[in-house]
């Protein structure tokens, strides 16, 4: 088999040139005489390589000085504990629940803190965003925490919460790198790689530098202190030096097609093309109100599981992979993030044509 | 230039034919028509790569059913919280200290709780073992820690040490694989993947299941706590997927040269023919005491501060690459992991011995 459409939600598509450009440099980086994996994060080389990979996220995101970006490991997990460790100075917060991953996110804050739910969409099995022009935010809140883009329920918060001056903090897991945004509006924004930058094991933190402090809860081990990778460039111990290396590699490859402008408009004609699709169907339709609808993870149905399994089988048959939907939905899900080529789209499109009238 | 002799302390050189299988499967592993990057961790094909690399290193270490196996991230100063946070039941632990890494290990174990230095060797700049036949072992001590190969300073524990029924703690971070150990002499066995197993980025677990409990200190976050892994096969999240892959490429290349015996025998002759040219040179000197010296890690010296920059730069020169000692100990240092090739050793040896001629 030659290469698919992987439409899995992460770990996820990457772009093959960067595929291409690492495979090209696997026994020898450019000269030095060894692969990334094989260099010492101390060497002169290496420190050019997560140099360049951060300046070049810098320059795509707009990251302000008083930001810190660090590459950290864990994923999104990791820092659902991290974030209250460090942050929740009065040990209050609140959470927005949008999803399986927000409600992980505030039920891991709980174990540190008094965790208020200041809205959820879960009455609706997450199909929508809620309005949160005016929430009852506590007094004694040290931060807000989103979940931006919930990959499995396929919603994305269009409209920024109301925070009512507090700290605003986002997961971005699943959106990051897909438009521009403005990160000032953000105390700390954080991202696993696995879905729209690079490989898993790379968890992406940019955080604004008043907000980095020793005073963390009793019993903070070092390794989740955000002081101790801030002071240290990402480099108190061993970074995960190869999957930040392909994650440059990304950063990059965004780069050269003109940046976060240029990427939104692919997105936005990409899911365009889908969700038109979707909402002329007679046999699939979407399961997410169409304003909250996300770019980047498009679950749908046909209403029937058996057609949903046949339509899941004869896809992957036909090099369109990953296609089925989270045990919790069902169903199917097309994650189309920045990687997967119009081409993807446009064969899952008329793959989805055919299947219809084959099945009417 | 072409691939060099890489001498680096970690991230380290790995198995040319590992690289080169890795490069060849870039775009397309065996008929998946992706990347491993790109694979989900639910996937049944990724589930085979995690199956079997675990699988594999089972049987190279001959690991008693009765140990789960984990691969985690966050490197082994992750390890330093971990440990005490879930195995510190009574507060107190003894840390026997050899090296930087065990100092760090033995501060961090300090935050949870009372640590006892049971042995040091930092009388003497850490050059040798201490006699650990007879400790005293704290009566309430839940654990005993050591790092077992000492990579900054070149020693290793050829004898373990009595615990007095104690349960042992091992960093193998630069010394896992090296040679068959007895699993069963240990309760929990920890080890960065940077030096003798893959890519930074993992972090290899082994540990008694008997120690597994979901009594762990108060914060102990989700991430942070053994049960979740071992109750999730190392799947509570999304792992490191590449590197674990890499991983298991490497666990393949040791069963195929014959397993940890057949390379054992690989590492005393490469050390062997090592020590033996140092200790008949008049110009370069080890720096350890002869029967505590590591198998992987070789500090040594000129005495001349200035000749030992001049023979890093030559050799690097020469494509004998990353021989700068550490900063704490000064000189030079040969890590020589198991994919060190023997030519590279005698690379080495003919380069030093030419040195020698040309500045008596």
């Amino acid at each position: 088999m030659s290469r698919v459409y992987n439409f899995s939600a992460g770990p996820a598509v990457l772009p093959e040139a960067v595929l291409e450009g690492a495979a090209a440099e696997m026994l020898n980086y450019q000269e030095s005489g060894m692969c990334v994996m094989e260099m010492s994060h101390r060497s002169k080389v290496y420190e050019e390589i997560i140099g360049e990979a951060e300046q070049d996220l810098r320059d795509l995101m707009s990251i302000p000085e008083n930001y810190k970006v660090l590459f950290l490991q864990g994923g999104a997990s990791t820092q659902f504990a991290m974030i209250p460790m460090n942050l929740m100075k009065n040990r209050v917060a609140d959470y927005i629940v949008t999803g399986e991953w927000a409600t992980r996110a505030a039920k891991e804050g709980a174990r540190f803190g008094k965790v208020n739910v200041v809205a959820s969409s879960e009455d609706k099995t997450f199909s929508y965003i809620p309005d949160c022009s005016d929430l009852p935010i506590s007094e004694e809140a040290d931060y807000l925490h989103i979940c931006e883009n919930n990959t499995i329920f396929g919603t994305k918060f269009w409209t920024l919460p109301n925070t009512k001056g507090k700290v605003l903090i986002s997961d971005m897991s699943s959106c990051i790198l897909s438009e521009p945004i403005d990160v000032t509006k953000y105390g700390l924004i954080y991202a696993g790689a696995q879905k729209n930058v690079g490989p898993a094991g790379v968890t992406i933190v940019m955080i604004r530098e008043d907000l980095i402090t020793e005073d963390v809860l009793p019993n903070t081990p070092t390794m989740l202190t955000y002081k101790t990778h801030a002071n240290n460039d990402s480099m108190y111990n061993t970074p995960p030096t190869y999957s930040i290396y392909v994650c440059g590699k990304v950063f990059k490859w965004l780069k050269d097609l003109g940046g976060l402008e240029a990427i939104k408009k692919v997105n936005e004609y990409k899911a365009g093309l889908f969700y038109d699709f979707l909402d002329q169907s007679e046999m699939f339709s979407g399961t997410v109100r169409k304003e909250d609808r996300s770019l980047m993870n498009i679950p749908f149905v046909t209403g029937n599981n058996e057609l949903d399994a046949k339509f899941i089988k004869e896809a992957a048959a036909n090099g369109l992979v990953n296609l089925k939907g989270h045990r919790i939905v069902g169903g199917m899900r097309a994650s189309v993030y920045n990687a997967m080529p119009v081409k993807g789209v446009e064969a899952l499109i008329d793959f989805m044509e055919k299947f219809e009238k084959e099945n009417q």
